[in-house]
């Protein structure tokens, strides 16, 4: 089968599309003919060598999440048949024309998302909708801070924060993505360019002082201290990224005058039987939401998996609003 | 009355014994004739002038909770009835003859308890109990760490951890402490002098490597990345203090890769609403424990409301093991 390979650590010159051999669902795995996989951030790290695939998974094809069509059983796989329309995660492997995985890391894909959009929904949401609702205890009418709105995981917690019935604030580096994040439920948009306290200013601003409930953060380090002033009494703060480095101070004063939570999540560590209880959440509480057309999955642009370099790219130059997806397999 | 009074900001010198007005309890408050009255590190910043009373409270009376005799009720007041042997806490004024708490800051004390024995644990077991439990999510069967187990709440975190069933880890400065913690259910004791690392490497190599589900801290930033080193996967981290400090680096990436929860969580800054949670969910899981010997009071000292200065002293010079009580008013 074809598939995306990481000939070398490096640049995306390093990636080549090349014949492998095709995976074998066994146990209770299914295989999947892939028809579109998104792109994650982690695909770029792992393709400078920064975040090996962990072990079990294949070393050097990525892929995190894709959809497509079950193909194949393993003997012990139970909740498909072949012929599903079903989009899921996997440790790897998804950008290739097959993908093997748990059949509890599959949900089934609702009628009116076409196979690109299908692809751009599950790491975002799964994520988004772990951080804010199982991690961060999301409750109707909160306020909710969104960092960097105009990324797949920004757009998916938007969307389903205002779908839960809270009030939104999102930044991004510039307008445009604040304008378009707007029709995607954002009420409350900041420009933040190199100053994240200009978010907590506008937090408070915009609250009476009263700050956000809920931050949902992938940028990291260099808005900690922001966050921490934007967050309410009794706020939580979820880090799922930290694109702008790891390390900062924390005053525990303001953790514990301020009864904060901060928690930290990586849907790719997680052991399988945790994995399978955030897409369970997700296909019951998320998948009816993408059905009804009350989120909606935000593709940037899509790729040929041949133009797999350009897909690398377009995500480095931080120039996507979205997924970004790459077309794998084609047929109905 | 008499009472204990901050005559100006500084040293123990400020502290005199004077005759205050008697306060008068309305609506759902109850006065308290209070027979024993315990210290606290909030006394010691209180009076050094960098922990003022919050608005409502006695500004110049310290004493945040006690032991004694409900001997007037406001008229709102349903809890209780003249003559009650209560223990609670207030935010502020409970080093004097009588103090005025709201009836849902009361509990009522165990007929085996002494008064000074009483008066030893509100704020500890209060603390304890919300840190471990409402805060941490403390599950029998779990690994659990306390920071400076000579304090009062460090001995009620131990027990009330022991009697749910964790194995307890602990640290404190000198092995003497470690030695007299046992019979308070230490199982492994940490001499940690200036280096925290120690606590972390112990963990480690007592558990396997798999570390502590849960740490109740009440020292802060010197610990905070030996903390996150011992903690296991998931595991959770919650301040309680800061004796050391209050600014920390903290390393966004090992939050998220080993899933960790932060909280903290201070109890004098609560709502009243908050307080009398935490105060019920005492009296209906530690006084239990109390009354049938499970936990216990730890009292390191008592001292004659006329000698304050001499208690703090004591507390100051970190010499004490377990809770320094004041002896307030005597009777039966």
């Amino acid at each position: 089968m074809r598939a995306v390979v990481i000939a070398a650590h490096g640049g995306a010159e390093n990636l080549e599309v090349r014949e492998v051999a095709r995976p074998v669902a066994v146990g209770d795995r299914v295989r999947v003919r892939v028809r579109a996989a998104a792109l994650n951030r982690a695909d770029l790290l792992q393709r400078r060598g920064l975040y090996p695939a962990p072990a079990g998974a294949p070393q050097d094809v990525p892929g995190l999440e894709f959809a497509g069509v079950v193909e194949q059983l393993g003997e012990e796989a139970r909740a498909w048949r072949e012929g599903d329309r079903v989009f899921g995660i996997a440790a790897g492997g998804a950008q290739g024309e097959y993908v093997v995985a748990a059949e509890s890391a599959l949900a089934r894909v609702p009628e009116n998302l076409s196979w690109e959009e299908a692809a751009a929904v599950p790491e975002a949401f799964i994520t988004a909708h772990d951080a804010l609702f199982t991690q961060g205890g999301l409750t109707v009418g909160e306020r909710v801070g969104v960092h960097a709105v105009g990324s797949g995981v920004g757009l998916a917690g938007l969307q389903l924060a205002r779908a839960a019935g809270a009030q939104t604030f999102g930044t991004a580096r510039t307008q445009a993505k604040l304008e378009r994040a707007r029709e995607f439920g954002l009420d409350e948009g900041v420009v933040v360019a190199d100053d994240p306290k200009a978010f907590a200013d506008a937090v408070r601003g915009r609250t009476d002082g009263a700050g956000v409930n809920l931050i949902l953060d992938l940028v990291g380090a260099s808005y900690l201290a922001a966050n921490l002033d934007a967050l309410s009494y009794r706020g939580r703060l979820v880090f799922v990224g930290t694109l702008a480095g790891s390390v900062a101070q924390l005053d525990l004063r303001v953790v514990m005058s301020k009864r904060l939570r901060l928690a930290g999540t990586i849907l790719r560590a997680r052991s399988g039987e945790e994995k399978a209880r955030a897409v369970r959440l997700f296909a019951a509480h998320v998948v009816p939401l993408l059905a009804r057309g009350a989120v909606r999955a935000v593709v940037d642009s899509v790729f040929d998996l041949a133009d797999v370099r350009a897909a690398h790219e377009r995500m480095e130059a931080n120039e996507n609003f979205g997924k970004i997806v790459l077309r794998v397999t084609g047929g109905g």
